[in-house]
């Protein structure tokens, strides 16, 4: 009995990512018709160590819908044994004992992967600090192959906090995956996306450009990867204000997007894409929260039927 | 497909009011008769910005009882991404995918409002800061028919806080579909009924009065309807408790009331029905608790099957 | 029809000891073939004044794993109707309405026979304050049982803070029904066990010591129940730390034991046992974390069969 543990984007190839792309629209359209009872005698554990909506409640609605019960808590670190010094490890030892699948998010790089070393149940890593986000990375690439038909052969432009944005980096490694990429960070310099990732990307032959000039490349992709930029990353509001004013998207940004092109944020967004534009055909981004649903059910079908 | 959305007490008239009451003598036998499983495959997500006890597990133990699955936040403003200034219509937007329902308390006035409009499932109003808390004057319509027998013909004396009171401003519009309403709103002068209520009643011919004579009135009504007056409304500590303290329920007034009569509460009580009368028949507030189950279920039943 | 509260250690006999002894064995072969849905129409409400990770979730799993549902808060004391002044004989009453059964933890001791007064439902104390903690206690005589095959005629070091540790004392009245059983009291003074405990104690003819020398106990005893020590116990870090110093388990003691004794924790640790002697057979503390689960499936299916 080996676990199926989802810890970082970097432990998928092309054919598991084929799977789970396959997987995740076979769930579409369970969730589709109603659901499912195959996890009815199954429990999952969330332990949120850091606030989040839509991660938590996607994973809940997704062991829901095949059936499946929750338990958990949406504040680890306020309300469980953490106050009181537990260990993240022993934490782990003793909810492995009620559960059939943990599914946590810590402030901690490295955080999921401590926790696999300690469970007896599969774990599924829904963010760890700035490590990595891959569930989030997976509901991206399903989107984009939805959307677009094909993740080989396209453009993507990647904005925003490229530094800290752990969606970002679970995403740029998937990509590595696949045929003739091109990969524009656009971002202010002083968040540029890490000599790590692009050290891996490099490694494995994905073409990729740096720019701060976000109309020159928003106009030539097929996919915008919008991310917030935070305040706290600049020395001064001036500053800030400067820098992130030039990476919005409006009306004014959308004429100039090809006709085929679809604009993606992980969510929530803080005005770094306007409502104006949500309307559009090319805004995705509601489209890729509910697509969460359904790798999320995917996710859960292939580790808790791993592990039986 | 229209959604049935519960937001505000002034959306009902007679005769779904008298389906909402069917409906819930109906849950009630359903509950008693140990639940049912018609929702098996739908999800309920509860939003609470603020806190709460018996609003939210009563509309969780409702969803249960018809065989729901539940997920949600007891905390959204402090555990959720509203904490990254995500606006409530982005929230809703997304978490309308992962569910069949949301019910929503927030502390904003027109929050359930704006939640419809973004919503693709119905919205539940569990309380919009000094708005209306529509489901709560559903229970109290409830009760006030299964311990009077009849809504029609009677003297109610609205009790407290008459000024910020939701639920006593949800009741009064929904007493307006009765005939021979006769509402004594009952307060010290600071914090009695606003204009805006008033105006409803007269335009819809609702005969009222005002008063601070709590004694006189509650001999007289066929419902005295408490509520809790808060300190924070005056402007010394001496002021409150000499406000406050000509409206409380006690042994005393009890000897007073007529023995149909019925004493409600929304409650939590704070002091203002002194426990020592719980066990008089008249006592019916935690009879009324208890009604908000049975009405809750009715609501779901309503806008679940409306919605399929 | 007779409610089945579990409120303190003090309720049970040994003729009601061997029944959940023996249920808990039943529900470890429920458990491991699956789960049942014998509580598939019943609500479990779980009302936590203060922080918990095991003993609520493992609540919460143990009536998932029978079919049944929870709802419930994981702080009460912040975000129910506790801020608004509700007393805890009104919560409990209104939330009877709600559920089939409540467990409650509360900071205060004797709160969960206060609940039981005002309860229509079953009562399960979670823990109340510095009173005591009966399902763990039940727990942890389940795992002596299992581990040693016996609780008659044992010897057991109970270490660490035994004037405020809830769970050594309920263990101690738990063991008031065996036969032959010695307790060695192993404290720093100032932290020792309290005299109405000993008290107890000789009512029922249990033999005990006191000692401050944890080496020359562990040696011979067949059972070390550790516990933390609270740093705010003592006047100073110093004294805390010289106290605490002489009451770790490490590899160096564990050298020091019998063969066929075994390490128990009530969870969570803090440094009083060293992870380096995890995997020694006679580590037992993860086991019985364990256990909790069938122990409290076994409480929960008494308590609602009996109330059906």
């Amino acid at each position: 009995m080996t676990l199926y543990h989802v810890l970082g984007a970097k432990q998928f190839n092309r054919e598991s990512l084929d799977e789970i792309m396959q997987l995740s629209k076979e769930m579409e359209e369970v969730e589709k018709s109603g659901g499912s009872d195959i996890f009815n005698n199954k429990i999952m554990t969330t332990l949120f160590f850091e606030p989040s909506t839509r991660t938590r409640l996607s994973f809940e609605a997704a062991m829901s819908r095949l059936g499946g019960k929750v338990i958990g808590t949406e504040n680890a670190n306020q309300f469980s044994s953490a106050i009181k010094g537990e260990t993240l490890e022993d934490t782990i030892q003793v909810v492995s004992n009620y559960c059939d699948v943990i599914v946590i998010r810590h402030t901690d790089i490295g955080a999921a992967n401590r926790a696999a070393e300690s469970a007896t149940v599969p774990i599924l890593n829904a963010g760890d600090g700035a490590g990595e986000h891959p569930t989030q990375a997976l509901l991206d690439l399903f989107t984009i192959q939805k959307e677009l038909g094909t993740v080989d052969d396209i453009s993507i432009a990647m904005v925003g906090d490229l530094t800290y944005g752990r969606t970002v980096h679970s995403l740029a490694y998937l990509l590595a995956n696949y045929r003739n990429i091109k990969i524009y960070f656009t971002a202010p310099e002083n968040v540029q996306i890490p000599t790590y990732v692009k050290n891996y990307l490099e490694e494995n032959n994905v073409s990729y450009e740096e720019s701060d000039d976000f109309q020159a490349v928003a106009k030539k992709v097929d996919v915008i990867y919008q991310t917030r930029i935070q305040k706290e990353r600049f020395s001064s509001l001036e500053e800030y204000q400067m820098a992130s004013g030039r990476f919005i998207i409006d009306n004014q940004l959308l004429e100039q997007l090809q006709e085929h092109s679809i604009i993606m944020h992980p969510l929530p967004r803080a005005g770094e894409i306007k409502p104006e534009i949500d309307n559009d055909k090319r805004a995705a981004y509601f489209r890729q929260a509910r697509n969460g649903l359904f790798v999320r059910m995917a996710l859960l079908k292939k580790c808790l039927k791993a592990d039986s």
